[in-house]
């Protein structure tokens, strides 16, 4: 009898981590969520469950780790709670752990850094998936999403493929606009300076998408663009796993029937792309 | 030079096809998204778009397909959008498409329906998936999500493994809640009468998670209840690709220190077991 | 000194109120917001706290109440609250209610009901509202939010206003779709069946906005709508505080650029017209 | 016979303004609402649309405006929208109009503004209001919202009321955690440099809210806090509408069954207290 779908966990454990050095105060807000699947699964087909670690449980693990060993970076922490699961309950076959940042930035008055208050600042959110299979290397994941960027020239979009359900016109000067979402691989964890590597991707990002600051560089296409800040991030990760760019598309409005020019001044936002409804699926 | 994530498409055609049989209407309203892998991928290394259909072609031809086949059912309409790109387009490797339905109900006045009304029900979203790769066979797929159940009892977990992390007291006598996810495949597509197996499994998991009206069926976990879900789907199709609970806990509100013995008639939800976050990957 | 927004509350008391008779299971799953406004404002201008009822004893007292006297209806269980806080704490100036249902029913299995399974079907939101300042009347309000509705023919929009800014076509046969929201009085609370006359004033909205079922009846704008819906429902209340239809606007697709005449058998659904931005603004 | 609610409008005109100076590129995109009363009702009562100016003419309003015009400031934009519907159409009585903008900020390369590329910033929503009467003033309100904010000590609550259904313990040092909506009034409109002074409140709520940073400043409760920034904001513009923190409550996580004593380490994030519930009303 198989039992198609035996990963189970707890999905959303979210808590402030608040470290203090003197007077001064460090806070990491995460959003974690770890699943697992044991060596048996008596506990979908007999309703046997002396195996099974209730979700409350993998909470208060995720808890006390958090307490015990603070967060020094999202992907340390990740990689903390797989190995304490895998060393802890051998009925563990398999163990995944996601961890997303509440982005938290200091509070600055005048340029002065404040020593206890802190402002929501979402421009990218930073994340990480570390994994693990019994007797199996522990993979570490991590990644930037909800990246809203925009060029607002030196993009276009010529020379496709046309039949007579073609209705796109050939752009050469449109708007490049969308919400970017790249996640990559540090191979078989090893010592890597999360942080400085995850900030220069950032900047990777910015700078595959936008260009050069006085002069930009012209996109031909949204896959051009993508496999760009592909081949920048591969420069400073083994492997990345998925980029994407859900585009937004700006369209010109007409205003020739109210007597109007316009020359690309005043653009609607049409739908936008989202990637949802594939999404459907479970981990 | 490796190209990681080259399947694009347009998400969210958005539309509603009117059918009129003399004064009658009837009315589909659904969400399509279909996605495309070429042959090639030089749009991607050299911007080279000559083989590129536009996600704006992409919508202008389930548009078309609406218009001249209609949607006889949600799969069928998959089933047409997969076979034209297959069939028009040689520089398509692979194409899925997933159709979600907006649940418009006819409108009943005193027992009467309505010809022309309608009234937006949305308990349990009925969706489906189609997909092809060139010279393979073309796989169906459909599901039911957004369906939340509760149970007041007959829902119990005990008998789990504890060691010094456990605090969750075992329990005979809880709410079950949840929001279910449920999606099958019809294995190569053959003649199905769609509609009337959707209806049908849509039951069977009514019935296996509630049990006999009159007095329920006894739950041991999550888990099993999940279990005895698949097992009555299956055997209505060939394969139960993957079924979720998303558990919703409601825990009992302690009254003691207000002087009051709760006797479980007032519980408060605790957060939702959303599966949000690992699905941030794409399809 | 002035205090501008002197009102405070909790607004997320959400729980489960479970009623047992012998083996049949009677639910009610409530969201409730308490707000208070206190006869003096020291803890604003100075920080005394003395008179501060704290949003957590509030909260401890709807779950109370909803315990010794159950829900017997929302309107009930609104003045209840209101009553409970205006006769408690001599310091309450104001206090105002509002309790919003979660929509559950009990399940069917082939037309026999389920003693303790029931389903979400979200297909229009029922709410309430109490209020009272000290000396003065308590107010019951009701309402009912989130229904959503379409007729795909009987609607038109012609004879409007015109100017150089009018791009419009004149309409007699679009499709009207929208969600409803409507709010009215019983006026100073006496003995109602609140219940039955929620239940009326549901079938009134679905009679007012379709019509007859073998034929429906013209409507020449939203604006008429709107104002028949309202005419219906002041014949079972003392006043209408307010009716919305927030329009979904259908647009045919023009496919004649595709060698096709779409009859209206295609539509797009525009952007919602949704009534969000104006609606910061605090109670 | 009365009619209740007579304002119509339209309520998500979404754009961006796209404005050049030689190869410098500005940005303003935003969400406009505008709605009307008129003098008459006739289109309610009777169906007569004779001097509705359908919602569709008040969209391509406000884009030829924003065309003919650009966005200096937002407040100068509903300005103009309003000036144009007093002016133009002697039919309306009434008109509002609201301009949110969406945050985007020009991208820097190591300090180097970029000429054309931006990137989305929400930590604080800026939007404004702008309202008209026929024969009475034109009155200009502004705010900012969503606007997250966090302070990890200097905060309490202590002092307050207490009954049998306290159960609240005092607290002299807890996080304070919020979302600000704050608005205010210009009063009847002159020239204001609305851009300066929008950034100086701004600044004022960052630093009543946190106090000097090297020590902050202690918050006996939400309220004194909340009148600390509104006697800031006043001491810039002529009234304070409304300020509301939305407070998130951090509850230190008991960890005494787990063998662990938690300084405040660790903390979870309860329920927000969101304002949502009683906003239902319209306009």
């Amino acid at each position: 009898l198989k039992v198609l779908n035996c990963e189970y966990g707890k999905n959303t454990i979210k808590f402030l981590r608040l470290h203090r050095e003197g007077k001064k105060h460090f806070v990491k807000e995460v959003e974690v969520c770890t699943h697992l699947r044991l060596t048996s699964a008596h506990e979908y087909l007999d309703g046997n469950n002396s195996l099974v670690i209730p979700t409350d449980t993998i909470k208060n693990i995720v808890l006390v780790l958090a307490k015990k060993n603070g967060i020094p970076t999202l992907e340390q922490f990740a990689i903390d709670i797989c190995k304490h699961f895998m060393t802890t309950f051998c009925q563990v076959a398999y163990v995944k752990t996601y961890v997303q940042e509440v982005p938290w930035q200091r509070l600055h008055e005048n340029g002065v850094p404040h020593i206890h208050s802190f402002i929501c600042v979402p421009d990218g959110i930073r994340f990480c998936e570390a994994e693990q299979c019994r007797n199996g290397p522990l993979v570490v994941f991590a990644g930037i999403k909800d990246l809203k960027l925009m060029k607002t020239t030196q993009s276009g979009f010529e020379g496709f493929f046309k039949n007579e359900h073609t209705t796109l016109p050939e752009r050469h000067d449109r708007i490049l606009c969308g919400e970017l979402f790249c996640k990559w691989s540090y191979g078989e964890c090893k010592d890597f300076d999360f942080d400085c590597i995850w900030n220069k991707i950032r900047e990777c990002i910015l700078e595959a998408f936008s260009g050069p600051p006085d002069c930009g560089e012209y996109s031909p296409s949204y896959q051009k663009t993508v496999n760009s800040i592909q081949m920048l991030v591969l420069s400073k990760v083994s492997q990345v796993i998925e980029t994407v760019l859900n585009n937004t598309f700006y369209n010109v409005v007409d205003m020739k029937n109210l007597g109007l020019t316009n020359d690309k001044e005043v653009s609607k936002c049409s739908k936008h792309n989202l990637p949802g409804l594939f999404r459907h699926t479970q981990p």
